[in-house]
Parts: C-alpha cells; structure tokens; sequence
C-alpha cells in the first residue's frame, strides 16, 4: 500500500503523466479535501488528518477516479467530489490499519497513532469516513452510494481476513486473494468504476472501468508483496520485511511453504506462525523465497492482472489519458526488479 | 450509554410498553440484523458481532425508529431496515469506544476488545458501519443517507471532543452539550426523524421527531452522568465512577468546580486533570456535588429536556404510541433519584 515511486527511465514517468493529465481537477480535490476535513469543534480532527494528507501520498487512487471520468468524456464536477471521497475513505482505513498493525511509521512520518494515540486514530478515521458518505450523497447517486459502500464493506471484511489470516500457514491462495482483494483492489476496483457510472457511459464500459481498477489494484498489492521481501533480485533493500515481522501470510510465502520440504516448512512455522524470528532469518526467507520461484512467480500473477487492467480498456478511445492508464498498470510491476 | 433499567412501579413499565407496540417488528430487526452481520469470508465478524448484539441490549434506537414510522402511520418496510442501520451504527460505535476508552465490559460480558484484540474491535465496527450504509442504500432514500451520514459525522466529532475535554477542566456547559449531543443525541434524532421521512410526513413533523430525538438522547445522557455519580442519594450505587476514573469532564463536574472554593478546585484539578486518584476520592466528588447542587441541577437540565422531548409530540394524534413515547421520556430521568 505504498505510494508509486516515481523514478524511471525515460522521459514522463507513468504516474507523472497521468497526474499530469489531471492536475487541474486534482487541485480542486485538494481544496475540497482541506476544507472538509475541518470541524468547527475538534480541531484534533484536522490536525490529525493533515498530517496524513498533506503528508503527500502520490493519491493514485483520486487520480484514477479522475481519470477514468475524463477518458469517459465526463463533463460534469462530482468526479471532483468523488476523488476526494476515495481519498478519505482511503485515509480513513490507514489510520485504522495503523492502530491495527502497530505501526510507527507511515508516509515516512510518524504515525498518527504514535504521535497522538490509538483512539485518535480510531475516531478521526470514523470521522473521515463519515465525511467520505457525506460528499457521496451530495452527488445525489444512490448507484454510487452503493459500489462505495459495498466497497467498504469488502475493505473491513479484507481487514478482518487478513487479521485472522496473519500466522496462519494454512493460508491458500484463494483466500489470499480474498484478503488482497479486499485491503487494496476493492477500492482501486470503486475508485475507477464511480467515474465511468457518473459520465453516464453504457454497463459494458462501466463493468470494463471496474476490471482496470480491480487488475491495477491486485496488481500493485502484489507487486507490494514482492517488494517487501526486496523484490526477485538477490539484495535487501532498506523497506522490506514488515510482512515478514507482522506474520503476514502472503503469496511469496505460501509458494515457498508450499514448495519447500519438511526442513522449509518447519524453518516457516518458526518464523511466521510462531514469529520465533531471530537475526538472519529476514534473508533466509528471501533467499527460500527466490529458491523456489516464489518471489518471481508472485511477481508474474501481478503482471497478469496488470495485463488483465490494460486489456479492459480496449473499448475506450484511444488517447492520451487511455496511454497513461495503460502505462500505470505496466508500471506497477515493472517498478519491481 | 447504558441500557434503560426497566424494573419500576405500576402496571407496565414504560420500556416494555413502547417495546410491546413494536414487538412484531422488532423480531424481523433482529432477523434482518443476524443476517447482514454475517460474513462468508470472515467468521470472527458474525462472532464479535454477536458477542454485542445479542448480548441482549434493550435495542432503545431501533425501537424509536420503528416507533416514529408508526406514530406516522407509515405502512412499508423500510422501517425495519432502518432500524437494523441504527442498531448497526450503535454497535460499530460501541466497538470503537471501548477501544478508545480501553472498557473491559460491555453490557455486563467481557468486551469484545478484551475477549478478542483491538485490532478486531476496530475492523469489525467499520465492517458493521459500512454494513449500515449498504442497508441505507437499499432504502433508496438520499435524504434518509443525508440524515445517518451527518449523524455519523456529528458522532465521530463528539467522540473525538469528549477524547479532548477529558481531564480539561475549562470545559463549560456549551462545549459539554456538543460532546453528548455527537455521542448520544445525534443517533436518537436521527433514528426518530428517519422515521418521520420514510413515512413522508410534512416538514414540521419530521422536525418534531427530529426535536424528540433530540431531547429525549440529552435527557438519557445527562440523567446517566448523574448516575455515573450515584444518583442524587447519598448512596453510592453499585455502577458508578466510570466517568470519574477516565477523567471524564461531564456536567456534573462542570457546576461541581464552577461552585466551589479554591479548595474545591484544587480537588478537581487532582482528580479529574492530574488524575491522581485515591482511596476515597469518589465519594468526596459525590459529596462535593451532592453539596453544591450540581447534581441535582444535572437531574433538573436532564427533565428539561425530556419536557421538551414530550412538547415535540403536541401535533401527534393522541393513542397508545404518543403516550409510550411520552412516558418513556419521562422515565428516562425518572429512574434517576
């Protein structure tokens, strides 16, 4: 759930050039952003979500409701309300995700949960999120009420899932899926739909809008996955491991549980289910992991969803704003190396 | 925030009453409740969930709901999923307060952040948030989702304030109405105004409703703080001193501190703002505001509202629902003594 890094090669990074197609309206969102996270009577309210906001995540997921209205020909304002919606419904779950995980750090800050408390934390991403079903209903559209509000649901339930999924091996893939489904690519999956559904577009461009957000979504969660164990080649960068500390059962791990012999699997129920970790098993784990072709494999269903992404948008015009979303989903995974 | 007692004098008490005109429809909120708080993918959220919801609280919110429908003759049923929303919103705050306020009970069982984690508690209340907001969309009506998602925001923002007053002895009267209005009034009006909508009843009506709820969560609430110091007896009841030993500033510490010496302050200031609490204490603050009035004067602000919970029924057609509805504002601070 990271920001996209934004160096490549190249002339215009992926992201950049989809930012820049939508820098007019995004400024827009983050006026709207500003101006609704105030509360008259608890100013811990703004501050809190500020120093989350303004804390400048790349806010891929505002950009793709965004430009998925514009590449359906939207004319109209509400996508501007829409993105800012995602945003705090986005915001609102990294602030619960952080009192749930413990986490210390987020967006290279410290946490919300640390530099206030855990109950700040918890209340003002209930407030966001009730902001968030506020600035829904201001569009007037129950229809996209009811993808963003189903899409909540499948969050939590995803949260939940993974909560009760971390430490426990016998974890499949379906399910994994379930979990990554839910913590990243319902959104995206939301995200992109809501800006097909208010330009008006025929069910077929709005189911394909959907498919985009829901590949990119998977795609980027497990790219993520990958990264946190350094990526497919043989160093460790400096942000990997959280996964590994917190139990998570994610794909690298089940392949490589899966493929490993007794000694693999005794050497996994140490260190994920038990969390008997001790120094050296963060590269034991990536070195078993790349062994057995879990990292790489891993790394090739992400670029079959983001493959998938890039096929759903066959039907659309092409363009510019269809080339930069193309781009993204290629991007997501080749930022893995 | 604690279930209305039910045990009184007379015939039929006024909760079972007002529960007894409801009861058919109750039975499918129940129903309609159990099978929305399930999930296929996450059996700890139908669990947790459970572990509160039928525990067996006496459903107060859900009930006015249903009541207000049918004070206005309504006829459908949207009534009952209504109802379900509320009770849904009810518990997901439940959920988060006893995060925030680290409870281990909860209507007399372990709460659920004991028997499970935080983490749990905190997911499955944005789980059953998004649930509610899912059931509101099936209703079709965005002026009933402008009503709930304001609620909720008023809620969140009440929450957060009472986080920040706590151990904050400068809170005065106005800023400690907005507190329990967002943690307690603002559900009840919007659960008995919804009521009023959904039946289609002209504006000055659903004002009422909204005016009843109102007055009737404000008198619930501050006759609870006083109860929260044992009542307005000399005895010290069983429950007490909840609010006392988290610093909370209610009402009856406001006047208490307002109306004392300078020893009386300093007093205050150990235990409410220092929280440096002895053995004893808690029966000095009940004495001091035994003393002061500031009980009593709580009880009286408490009536006022009630009072003005019945006037808001004046236009009502007179029978069996308006006088269940009347008597129980009454009761709510007539169990207080």
């Amino acid at each position: 759930m990271n920001p996209v890094p934004s160096k490549t090669a190249g002339a215009v990074a992926p992201f950049e050039m989809l930012q820049g197609l939508v820098a007019a309206e995004m400024a827009e969102v983050n006026a709207l952003i500003r101006a609704r996270m105030a509360s008259e009577h608890a100013p811990r309210i703004p501050a809190i979500s500020a120093h989350l906001i303004e804390a400048g995540g790349k806010r891929l997921r505002p950009i793709l409701t965004l430009a998925a209205a514009k590449l359906c020909g939207y004319g109209g304002t509400d996508h501007v309300r829409l993105a800012a919606v995602v945003e705090f419904i986005h915001t609102a779950t990294l602030l619960h995700d952080d009192v749930v995980d413990g986490s210390e750090q987020r967006r290279g800050r410290k946490a919300a949960n640390i530099l206030w408390d855990n109950p700040s934390s918890v209340l003002v991403g209930d407030y966001l999120f009730a902001r968030a079903f506020q600035l829904m209903v201001e569009c007037g559209s129950l229809r996209v009420l009811d993808i963003l509000s189903n899409a909540s649901a499948v969050i939590a339930e995803g949260e939940v899932l993974q909560l009760t999924t971390a430490g426990d091996l016998t974890t499949d893939l379906p399910r994994y899926a379930q979990v990554i489904r839910g913590k990243t690519a319902a959104l995206f999956a939301a995200a992109t739909e809501v800006g097909g559904v208010i330009a008006g577009v025929e069910e077929p461009k709005v189911a394909a809008l959907r498919a985009y957000g829901d590949g990119l979504g998977m795609a980027f969660q497990l790219a993520d996955d990958v990264l946190d164990y350094g990526g497919t080649a043989a160093d460790l960068g400096k942000n990997t491991g959280d996964d590994f500390r917190e139990g998570k059962v994610t794909m690298p791990v089940i392949l490589a549980a899966e493929r490993g012999d007794a000694e693999a699997l005794a050497f996994w129920k140490r260190v994920i289910v038990k969390r008997d970790q001790r120094e050296g098993d963060l590269a034991e784990a990536q070195a078993r992991m790349r062994e057995t072709g879990a990292l790489a494999d891993t790394l090739a269903e992400a670029r079959a969803h983001g493959a998938a992404a890039v096929a759903a948008l066959g039907d659309f015009p092409e363009g510019e704003m269809r080339r930069a979303l193309t781009e993204i989903a290629v991007f997501v995974t080749d930022r893995v190396s």
